[in-house]
């Protein structure tokens, strides 16, 4: 029975989009504590976004109840591209002017807490490996499925983060070498060229074009045509959404079946927007990854979807946060 | 001063392989001491196969002038299929017959010492990791062109091994999903089915058969025809044999892309009987990595060919020992 009081560490997790900027107080065991949202305003210019930045901060840490005398340290998550041992980000598309911004050490001054720079999509990853759908597991491939799909790799806690910030772009493998799709990298058979929102939509399209068969997406408008109503056209039995919906899930399990046969991890999870299409989905995508993996991993592999939906980054980058805590403080 | 005399430790590593068992003692810093060669003749069973390894070891050790009480462990790689955790083979291809063999503890059992069991093409990747072309790396991927592609993913001294003992399994990565070639494993459009020196003589066949065009390939015995006379035909100046060669660079360029859009290595090691062919091969499968890369891996991987050449496999496994060794006594 000791005197001292325990005062367990608290972490505030960003995660910032071009969008919007999420954050949230995130305990020591991975409990969100509060989290807030507002808006990035990327366009302004990344000396705005730092204000923007350290102001969701600091709503978190207010809603949470908590003060910054209890904080150990702040994670950021950012989309790429980045340094990440510089803590700079590089040229990135979804923040268009923020190039060769030292953001790590920027946000460092303003919070006065250590601060920890991660890719995005990584940082989501680890909050799933932490306390999401991938908690009792050692290794993991999680894809995230949006306009892009990112990806995030943790085996036996450490993130494949890459020697030059480029660990886990999965989105980007090639999946098919000879006259592929164009990706909206520009290369060529990229994964993401086939299987994200924006290459379901693209693909939808041109069915609608090449083919005359009937279909519920036809009386769509154009900005009606998303991925989302794809998936819900599919739902209610439209036979080219259903299609659409079920090629995507193989481009899908093409990519898990290189990544199991690269990383065999205990987990594959599937996380994003265009979960929302729900378990005939993702069962689609079990069935043609069961197909295609070697006999062992096709058999144990689990596949599941994400559990921590849009908190997932924000709850990760905390958990970076405290993993450079612990690792400093033992 | 110390008056105790300090008495590094030696390490035994052992490459089995489907023909010759390899076997060598090696120092501590990775040096070897011997080497010895011997037949395998696998398909005599388990049980003269474990003879035969304990044969390797011992001439190995006699061959260095130790005595085995200088030996600290004993590392031993394997082909698979495996259960790393169990150290049990399963059902291995090139070692028939020797399917739920217990080989770990049997070994440990015969040479009286601990012994860690690994893939054998992981064991040679921590080969060139601990002291080959990557000793001043801290990530490596390694691709073992030979019948098969063999391939070892090391990062921050961790080897991919997998959760079911299927990492780095990447010459089963699909690079080319709809009406792909057959792999020797059965499944369509892996990465092994194009670039193996098995693919490139089937490749070899087909071109000849199919097109009418000269080449000095015309000239070969059926047996003849093998992946190092059609790199000999190149070198010569023979075009369809410089086209094989050519494509062969390509498909493994874009293996090691998706592998660098997963693991973002400090270095891709090509190694194995292909390597043979020499530096223009090299050279090729550098422009087509950098055609086809993100623009910072592109430009900082180095893609190098392995120096350990047919040791790696012992001297890996010997490394694997060690690791475990440290890991148990620090």
């Amino acid at each position: 029975m000791s005197a001292v009081r325990f005062s367990p560490p608290y972490f505030v997790g960003i995660d910032l989009g071009g969008t919007n900027i999420k954050s949230g107080v995130v305990d020591n065991d991975g409990r969100p504590m509060s989290s807030v949202s507002i808006e990035t305003h990327a366009g302004m210019g990344p000396e705005t976004g730092l204000d923007n930045l350290v102001a969701a901060a600091n709503q978190a840490v207010t809603k949470s109840g908590l003060y910054w005398d209890r904080i150990a340290a702040v994670g950021l998550g950012s989309p790429g591209t980045m340094d990440l041992e510089a803590g700079m980000l590089l040229d990135p598309p979804n923040l268009p002017g923020w190039d060769n911004f030292p953001i790590r050490q920027r946000l460092a001054d303003r919070v006065k807490k250590p601060v920890t720079f991660q890719n995005d999509a990584n940082a989501a990853s680890y909050g799933e490996f932490w306390v999401g759908a991938a908690k009792d597991d050692r290794s993991l491939v999680m894809f995230t499925l949006g306009t892009g799909i990112g990806c995030g790799i943790v085996v036996d806690g450490m993130i494949i983060a890459g020697r030059h910030s480029h660990g886990a772009e999965c989105g980007h493998i090639i999946i098919e070498m000879e006259n592929g799709r164009q990706c909206s990298c520009g290369a060529y058979g990229h994964l993401e060229g086939y299987a994200s929102a924006t290459a379901l939509v693209k693909r939808a399209h041109e069915a609608l074009e090449s083919e005359k068969n009937p279909s519920l997406l036809r009386s769509l408008k154009n900005d009606e045509l998303t991925s989302r109503a794809i998936s819900e056209a599919a739902d209610a039995g439209d036979p080219l959404a259903r299609r659409l919906m079920r090629e995507t899930a193989r481009y899908l399990a093409v990519g898990a079946v290189s990544l199991m046969h690269t990383i065999d991890p205990d987990i594959v999870l599937f996380g994003g927007g265009m979960i929302a299409a729900g378990l005939p989905f993702l069962e689609d995508i079990r069935t043609d990854i069961r197909a295609m993996a070697f006999p062992v991993p096709a058999a144990k592999t689990r596949v599941e979807y994400a559990q921590l939906g849009g908190d997932a980054g924000f709850i990760g980058s905390a958990g970076c946060a405290r993993m450079a805590f612990h690792r400093h403080s033992s």
